[in-house]
């Protein structure tokens, strides 16, 4: 079936991005330009975003190359000449890239990445880089959200099924590993990313054997180091009881049971029936899992409720950022050959100029952000843009999703506390303008 | 950079339904069983779904075999003995399957896709078939609504910047044109699927030149046979007079402009400015396209309007179903060895039995559908369920994207009027469960 590759990813690309690119072609039109990557504002209910998506935009960039047979289809189109096909088929990404490192923590309007490199290379780059670093920043960003939320108690990324297509559950798994999450269920992303799995087992497994204690004792039997036992197929009480009989009766056999999914009904309500049911059986030790359509502020009720749930699966909701299933990303020409440019549209005006962002920190909290212009001398803060691709090529090496974990931990935490917050209020974290920028802005007439 | 390909898809795979086989495996429980996928319910002002998805379910059964890679992978993780490896590396899907074809019309309850193969076999498709059938279905769901709204006006697909990942983007494209879209920006989509392309220019064209009817007139000349000129990159009124001033210009170069774009600001009303603009300038001919966060709701508020639009582009809130972003799709045990099963945690009963969806009609209308026992005699109606899978091989021909859009619209037209509503409640299109159905859920005690 049809899937996306590095060798076919060049066209993944809007047409219009081909017919710009062939009338620079024709005219001659190709000097250094430089777009910027941006979101123009943070969604409801979010005080921070978490940038990530930046390792599969340089792997693209640095793959960039057109095959065959996509040169073969756009001359199928009779819109292009074979002059423009064929540099076309020669082209190679030359430019520079500065970005934010993913984990880091961005606000609305900062440019997370910054592409200068002849025109028609950074026109051309447009559609795949917003469509990777917008769903994988939108991710990252609520499995941090749930992050918050879960406190010390982990969560696993279980929304593979629900995911807008197979790929989005990788690049989800990935994300909410960044984000926070301990693991997937999702075998693919474990194997591709090296990720942590995460299981349970399924009614499925429940309703295939005559009763569900047999269920219970042959799982726990095949996975001795364990397993852990999902208990609302019939009566979600009830199952934790045979749960517990079944733990103790394989006790002797060295058989350990780990614990125990609810998947259903009033999760607060029965995490406490079913932790005295635990606890009354002498089976303390087994602990409670829950899912069943949780999100960041599910979570934090049930947490609040004093819900004796010692780790969330989290699928659906997380997987698609439900309350907030897209990113308003644009990456907009700010610079060309003859200085900064501006769009005026109403209601969507863009910053001018080639910008860097500065936080200023103290005592290990962040405190403000300036977007200025690059190289704009006296901003106050650590620049957070970074260059990262040189003349098409690579400067810094892929980093581990350990080290982007830490990051997005360290990022999190500096947050001073309304930005953190599930309900954040927009401008929450205060971003302002530079100087330089707002004579920019005024100059060009915004 | 890490993509999903036919060669890893079997391993797209929630661990459990590998620690499940494993055991099912162990104790050679590996009889057939019968899985069906369904939605639980429409969500919210859905007054039908259009099935969508099967292609690529069908094509991942057909070619199901795991990749030496996975193997070694799986073996890694220590959780597995080598004699299931062993197994899993030999196995092929061998079972039938029956489904709605694409492009027809469900509800909710009904099965989608009915699976009957040895478990194991079984229940490792879970996660991929509910995560292409689930995410396809959406979209053309979605897609076909905004047909409804449009009525005889064109909607194109322009989300691929904003959807969750690039295999989604191709994913939301096919099941945009099953569910009317007359195209697609997307190249690879239209590559890879045979799709129209569609396309008009960006701001940064407009940008990268000294003034805008430059750019107008550079790419009227250079795309001579259609041009849509983009006229909100400073003032949109002042930027259609420049685009009928250059329409005319260029005519006698034997030029034709097609028409412009509004990307921004109050639609109805710079739509109706702009018409009379360009008639005054005598561009009667030229169309008026718009796009900016447009779905259903907006395209049909425009145009109650009395909005002079031609044409849609229709980006983010199409590629995400951003109202809906996820359905609730399951793919659950409804027979096993010892007969029919049925789940009965707390509000998420399943319907027991290997089923099929009968469809009542009369005059060109669908009047009701009956959820009914596979077989069960004296159930009115045409079934919706064919076999396309016998034994692991297709035994029906991929279907053409033109089928699929003709049966859509066809069922769609036999919708009574309120299913075909925009805020439709649930229930606006009758499903009854068959005498059969209920005897068996009442006997299995739901």
């Amino acid at each position: 079936m049809p899937w996306v590759s590095d060798e076919n990813a060049p066209a993944f690309v809007d047409l219009y991005e081909l017919t710009m690119a062939a009338s620079y072609f024709a005219r001659g039109m190709n000097e250094p330009a430089t777009f910027e990557l941006s979101v123009r504002q943070l969604p409801p209910h979010r005080g921070f975003l978490v940038a990530c998506g930046l390792e599969d935009a340089l792997a693209y960039l640095d793959g960039f190359a057109f095959a065959g047979e996509t040169i073969d289809y756009l001359r199928s189109l009779g819109t292009f000449d074979e002059a423009f096909l064929e540099a076309l088929g020669r082209l190679r990404f030359s430019g520079d890239v500065w970005a934010v490192p993913e984990g880091e923590v961005v606000f609305g309007r900062e440019p997370l990445l910054r592409v200068t490199a002849p025109l028609i290379e950074a026109q051309l780059a447009e559609t795949f880089l917003l469509n990777a670093v917008a769903f994988q920043t939108m991710i990252a960003t609520k499995a941090a959200r749930i992050a918050l939320a879960c406190g010390d108690r982990p969560f696993v990324d279980f929304s593979g099924r629900r995911d807008h297509g197979a790929d989005a559950a990788l690049k989800v798994a990935r994300a909410a590993s960044v984000g926070g999450a301990s693991g997937t269920s999702n075998v693919l992303a474990g194997q591709l990313y090296g990720l942590d799995l995460s299981g349970t087992m399924a009614h499925s497994y429940v309703l295939a054997f005559p009763d569900e204690s047999d269920a219970f004792r042959a799982y726990a039997r095949d996975f001795p180091d364990g397993a852990v036992l999902l208990v609302d197929t019939y009566d979600t009480v009830e199952g934790a009881r045979r749960a517990a009989a079944v733990a103790n009766e394989l006790r002797a056999e060295g058989v350990t049971v780990r614990g125990v999914r609810l998947d259903s009904g009033d999760l607060a309500a029965l995490a406490r029936t079913v932790r005295d049911v635990l606890d009354s059986a002498g089976c303390a030790d087994l602990r409670i899992f829950a899912s069943s359509d949780l999100d960041e502020y599910r979570i934090a009720d049930l947490l609040a409720q004093g819900a004796p749930i010692d780790a969330f699966g989290v699928g659906t909701r997380l997987g698609t950022s439900a309350d907030a299933p897209s990113l308003g990303a644009v990456y907009k020409l700010v610079a060309g050959p003859r200085g900064p440019v501006m769009k005026h549209s109403s209601g969507k005006i863009s910053l001018p100029g080639t910008k860097q962002v500065y936080r200023e920190e103290r005592d290990g909290e962040s405190l403000a952000d300036t977007i200025a212009l690059a190289g704009e001398p006296g901003v106050a803060g650590r620049p957070l843009l970074e260059q990262v691709m040189a003349s098409g090529e690579r400067i810094v090496p892929p980093e581990s999703l350990a080290a982007l974990r830490d990051r997005r931990a360290a990022a999190v935490a500096r947050l001073p506390e309304p930005a953190r917050r599930l309900d954040a209020v927009p401008d929450a974290y205060p971003v302002r303008l530079s100087e330089g920028l707002e004579g920019l802005v005024e100059r060009l007439g915004g």
